[in-house]
């Protein structure tokens, strides 16, 4: 039997845990329940949380107070909480659970710093925006994995592909570089719309007139390099206009006038052609 | 007949000229074609482009050098030129075309600057990225029109109306608000993207892996109200992570860490709920 084949066929036999019930937790639980792996335990800070993803998924709930109980199998815990709270959860998860695979979904989680809480740790992080109410298609989704021992980041990758065409063996320094260019993409690029948003609202004009022209914008990312589609009045070193924004930018928060001003000098110095 | 009827039946029998042949005058030149409207005249700085566009929609092209020749009948030019060069083309339009409206297709161009050349200017400012040799359906662009004299813009609103289910008659000071949420929106996006890029460029890692979050991104704009659906670490008040950011983006140009800087302070600044 081939490797792959090894992996494929354990991963289908693998029990996954899920601990956090919020956005990312939830979303991943129904996507692998969906993909046949069975989910077979939750745990959550806030109990009714829990109860309600145990429902749906048809798990047991994990009490770390009551551990005395009957414990599920479970080979791979996926940690879905915020950064600052997954040490202790690992710590948590260690003590029911100490021959487990605990992979966390940060990406800027720093791994090694839950190595001595744990034996086997790794990462199990999908690079995308969860919301509320929203049924995402995993399989468009990269899951980027990795961990201290090329078994377990083999169990890992095997377990993404489940649900993504997406999966990604990484470095960790090379986590945190996605991380760094995704508060980019996401973040910012959601902080730009806010101002937009903002500086139209306060004159009472519509903001989704924009969002034909938002659109074509990320198409043209898709289909062109961005370095190289840059325009705009920065680009094209329209000093008048951005005279003129500068001056309307007065009647708006200083914030909105620093960040015009901040990436305008970036768009001249760095992405103009001719200099 | 209702003066609706009149404006539409008007815009049928109207001729247009358009001056530019970049990609905006190219784009609206085969939309108004479609829609049925008459090009009748093309004019450009460059003879070759003029010719091109004259052929694609069956047009007279307009030589200011050569005005002892029959001009062409238009009704309305559109000047889809660079902010720079409008007042000069608006200044050779006039020669030609005295009686004329002449509205120019800028987000930016201070119309009343343009007043002392011709007695009838006014504004057909499409909110749209264009691109060469990318067709778009027209139907969604908002156009924005205004002029100084209420038929002119009623003219332009119907002209507009014939390409656009979004043609709204729009205050000179709404316009440069709106061409100033555009920079934001269209500019700055990409600039913020090209950050990305660079950044995963220069690690050997693939850009093409953040598109389902940028996808992501927008289709949470456009569904819930950017200024609540702000996350990532300035919006959590995550330090850790940002000194860990700033720190990796030491290996950069400097004013990528400039731009993360002042993006992240308007975040926790504005954008936080609980500060």
């Amino acid at each position: 039997m081939s490797p792959i084949t090894e992996q494929r066929a354990g991963v289908f036999g693998l029990q996954v845990g899920i601990a956090g019930c919020g956005k990312v937790g939830t979303s991943l639980a129904l996507a692998l329940t969906q993909a046949g792996v069975a989910v077979s335990a939750v745990y959550s800070r806030t109990l009714n949380r829990a109860e309600q993803l145990a429902t749906l998924v048809n798990a047991a709930i994990y009490h770390p107070q009551k551990s005395e109980l009957s414990l599920p199998k479970v080979d791979v815990w996926i940690v879905a909480v915020n950064d600052d709270n997954i040490s202790e959860v690992v710590h948590l998860l260690h003590q029911g659970f100490p021959e487990s695979l605990i992979a966390h979904t940060s990406g800027g989680c720093d791994t090694i710093q839950l190595q001595p809480l744990h034996p086997r740790v790794g990462v199990f992080y999908p690079l995308q925006t969860f919301s509320e109410f929203r049924l995402l298609d995993w399989s468009e989704i990269p899951v980027f994995v990795s961990s201290m021992h090329e078994s377990d980041t083999a169990v890992l990758h095997a377990l993404a592909s489940t649900i993504t065409m997406k999966a990604v063996e990484i470095k960790e320094e090379d986590r945190a570089i996605i991380h760094l260019a995704a508060v980019f993409i996401n973040n910012f690029v959601n902080a730009m719309s806010a101002i937009a948003l903002d500086i139209l609202k306060q004159k009472k004009l519509d903001f989704y007139l924009l969002m034909p022209l938002l659109d074509e914008t990320v198409e043209k990312i898709r289909l062109s390099d961005p370095l190289n589609a840059q325009t705009g009045p920065a680009m094209r070193g329209d000093l008048q206009t951005i005279e003129r924004h500068l001056g309307l930018l007065n009647q708006f928060p200083s914030e909105y006038k620093e960040v015009y001003q901040t990436v305008s000098a970036l768009i001249t110095k760095y992405l103009r052609k001719d200099p």
